[in-house]
């Protein structure tokens, strides 16, 4: 079957650009000496994990106990949950994966750890404890707490503290102040680890990472593990952070055009529903994707299920055409599809169930 | 179980208030003598489109024929297509419901009537032609286009030209201009109603509506039927519309704050993912959701799995404590869970598997 005649919209994955993107981010790790534990988030496809795993990663990631659970199920067995934790029930079921997996959890608070605590329940977690170097979301501030919170995980029984984790969100190449926000996180990580050492405390571990700023870990000193996750398939923020190239996008909607009865416009059969509603990051009002082939062509507005493409007079978009979209944010858009198709040159050859789509708990 | 009882996030639903939602509908379209064709993109729960045709609802709507299908497959079996259909695979797929179902379709163009006509195969359809009553997304301009349409559908075997439909998505009560909208549309329509009769071609129905458009559909002369999605459940932009009050609002996302760890912020447990990240209509920039009982709290960001509250000094949010919200936008919402739950005071008394998500084709 060709990719064109796949029923519409659809999420198809050019896979030689996706084993490439694999082996790049791979490659470099390697040349580094960093372990990779890419952020499953993104694809939520458990062969997919399985592939990056063979690709030399040294684990995986995931946001919630849900995704960990699909995970394991098909069995990967070494998860880092990048999410504090919390509650009875959540604590029972990651209580439940440590009998087949190994499992590092970060956290940043003592309520949190309580929980993590409980559902180590004779078995044993490794822990990290999550710091803010500057993106201002989750994690202690560099300093003393994490030292605190580090001590308490080492006096709980069956947990071990491992190190510390961050995430560096606030990096983009493509952002004013880049270099200056890279120099005060490098400046801040070595201030807290040599803190630790100070304290006698060893940090086996230091987890950071994340696409925009991944080929700039290498700059950052002590860092052991980056967990990446859009790199796989890459985006629309992915070419504006200036982190890949329009080429590099492995992942397009296929949509057909389904009135052009405005003129000017072109209606498509895929809107929100079928992309998601992520902005174009810094910044808004710049639309929705890419149109591939059509660079005069703008993607402007959605319902649900109506993409309003803007098209100038010079280009001619017929009622049930094909139009291809690089998406602004894969890992939004994946998690609408119930399977992903995967193709080489113009023959589809495979296709995934996104098997931890909806897990949010 | 006691909804606070769930873990989180859980889309909860508070079935008094949905009831009601319903009744008022209902009980609005019954005084004005107008058919009830609620939108079920909104809720995709087979059993909520059960609970609207026992209310006296004529029939459903989809907007996909993947809709259709889990619609029909649970005994629903008078449904509108409102869309568009385009493709030998589709026309396939919608020719199999008719074993099962009366099926309406609205179309705008000559090429979606030739997939139309090969659907009917042996079975017959009822087609709306869709016009464009100030919405400038699909259907034909008001005019002698649309008459040229109906004659098409009318002399192409075993379809039946019923009349025309418009989606009135322009009409929000709380944007300016919008009596001079309503106005213009009810003169377009009643041109439009004029030419047909003018050329003595029978207009049985006229299907429009949408929630923030609903109550206005007495001012409209010549609609026979509305397509309200939204109003099942309400959400924060049909607050700003000015359709329902704050207490109108069924359903709200369960959410538990995670991290604090930032001053001035709680970060929860649910984002984009979550939520969708569907902005406030018109206009953006102002938050995600309505925080219930925390005025003061602007939940203004969102990563994938992380919201951000920012909390006012007077406010204290700890780690661990539930935050119950608003969404923006219900539908994009619903199509993220795989389950929702519905509850009385505070017992949770039923749960949906969202069965229609994600059906995008």
């Amino acid at each position: 079957m060709k990719i064109h005649d796949l029923e519409t919209p659809a999420l198809v994955v050019d896979l030689d650009t996706m084993e490439r993107n694999l082996q790049h981010m791979a490659d470099y790790c390697h040349r580094h000496g960093l372990n990779l534990r890419p952020h499953t988030k993104t694809h939520k496809i458990p062969q997919l994990a399985k592939k990056q795993m063979k690709l030399g990663a040294c684990g995986i990631t995931v946001a919630k106990v849900g995704e960990a659970e699909v995970m394991t199920q098909e069995g990967l067995d070494d998860l880092m949950l990048a999410y504090p934790l919390f509650g009875a029930a959540k604590a029972l079921r990651l209580g439940v994966l440590l009998e087949r997996a190994r499992i590092t959890v970060s956290l940043d608070s003592e309520e949190s750890l309580s929980w993590v605590a409980q559902a180590a329940n004779g078995k044993s977690i490794d822990v990290l404890v999550e710091i803010d170097l500057g993106m201002r979301r989750c994690g202690v501030r560099p300093g003393t707490g994490a030292v605190k919170l580090a001590r308490l995980i080492d006096s709980t029984a069956r947990l071990r503290f491992q190190g510390i984790m961050f995430y560096p969100g606030h990096l983009r190449p493509d952002w004013n102040g880049n270099t200056r926000r890279l120099e005060q996180l490098t400046l801040d990580l070595q201030r807290q680890l040599d803190l630790f050492e100070k304290e006698k405390i060893p940090v086996r571990r230091v987890s950071g990472g994340s696409t925009p700023s991944a080929f700039h870990s290498h700059c950052i000193e002590g860092l052991t593990e980056i967990r990446p996750g859009t790199y796989i398939f890459n985006d629309r923020n992915t070419i504006e952070g200036k982190t890949c190239s329009r080429e590099d996008c492995a992942a397009t909607l296929l949509t057909t055009v389904v009135s052009t009865a405005v003129p000017g416009q072109a209606i498509i059969d895929a809107g929100s529903k079928t992309f998601s509603s992520d902005p174009l990051r810094p910044g808004e009002k710049r639309g929705f994707g890419l149109v591939k082939n059509y660079p005069e062509v703008q993607f402007l507005s959605m319902n649900e299920e109506h993409g309003y493409l803007k098209v100038p007079a010079e280009v001619k978009l017929e009622v049930g055409q094909s139009v291809e979209i690089i998406p602004n944010h894969i890992c939004a858009t994946v998690n609408l599809h119930e399977v992903i198709f995967g193709y080489r040159g113009e023959e589809v050859v495979e296709s995934w169930i996104v098997k931890a789509r909806g897990k949010i708990r």
